[in-house]
């Protein structure tokens, strides 16, 4: 497809033990299946909760000479001490986008109470979309559904490109 | 009517050739037969996508002697480089309202999913209070009528008086 | 209950005349109530609507020995220069919590158009979970029972135990 994303596991178990997460290959089945053959994941990585370790993981996909379109994160998005994504992420967003970070709440909280506890964030930094999703699984599939048919329009604007290229089929 | 808004259309098309925004001519619409008669359109203001002109476009009409109550902003919201808009507006703004933008983009993605493409600010300078609306005339429309009815409440609360008074026949 | 809920009357009406409130004992029937056994009020105290009286108050329950589980604050969330319950609680937040705030405004919009003139902060501080509601009891209780039963599992995460052991029934 012609949009390239990133995966960022944010998971100190997952950064020990990979086999731990079983989040990224959820994610990689939305951007297949609800992604209209759009997506190609260029890359993953897997972090432990850290502001520093995030923030350099994410830095390579958004500052350097092929920037992809879209990140995604999962995991490190609740209430715990060792929850720092959003706080991590937030200080590298040069446009907030509270449009998918309501869209995403709402269509949550419309399957499970529990996604009020879910704390996302959602931007544009130079010219790729960020998102951060929950670390569960059907959290994670949940809220990605949520955005993945309006994610293409967001990543072309944000590239630079006019959103009619893509109506015309791009 | 006893409430004064200003519009200010954020475009650089626009601000070369007024006749390329149709947005104006909608929010004064909106303003007329959905505000009950409550709101005169005081001033109107073009001006391109750059964050010193549209915050020296809002200045005069929140830091003069005679603040008009409600701003409403067109265009810039999206995710292009050039949409900057609420990155203009929201260090201007002294108390952010998170329920008039949870209302807009509720309204909104009720109707379009494009809605989660706007990155809508809101809140209060000094006495006013300032909106920002997507660019597109039916954006416009959508986010500003989700919010009219409720404006003067807030617009009264924020120039100081008691919305005792509106409920009186103010 | 296992857990202790400090409540903040911002007001300073009510800070002159405690009688003058209403709204401290909704929310301690909400707790009651809707809280399923769980929750104590170890706290209450009442403020008049300034920043530094608010953080002062605020600060014991968070940054002490023995911090609360919960905080929540009524008042000082409209568009009046007097309200700065969020601008006095915003600072001192450490996680932002915008499910929290999307659950409660979604709530209450659903009950009230009026609900999109309250601004609601929440998140956490250190190991304490706080959520600002309006000033009337009305509001402060829909906004309150809106998120009560997700409370225990966002505070269990936030005091840095797991949640598992709410569920096994503490
Ligand atoms: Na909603």
């Amino acid at each position: 497809g012609p949009f390239n994303a990133a995966i960022l596991i944010v998971s100190t178990t997952a950064a020990r033990d990979p086999s731990a997460d079983a989040s990224a290959t959820v994610l990689r089945e939305v951007l297949m299946q609800d992604g209209a053959g759009r997506w190609d994941v260029v890359d993953e990585r897997i972090v432990s909760d850290n502001v520093l370790d995030i923030q350099r993981s994410i830095m390579p996909w958004t500052d350097g000479p092929d920037p992809v379109h879209l990140i995604v994160t999962t995991g490190g998005t609740g209430f715990s001490v060792a929850d720092v994504t959003p706080e991590a992420v937030a200080p590298m967003i040069h446009k907030t986008a509270p449009g998918l970070i309501h869209a995403m709440l709402s269509a949550s909280l419309a399957i499970t109470p529990f996604a009020m506890m879910s704390r996302p964030t959602a931007g544009v930094r130079n010219k790729t979309v960020i998102v951060t999703l929950p670390g569960s699984p059907k959290g994670a599939k949940e809220n990605l559904q949520a955005i993945i048919k309006t994610l293409p329009h967001a990543c072309l604007q944000a590239a630079g490109s006019n959103s009619r290229a893509l109506h015309a089929g791009g």
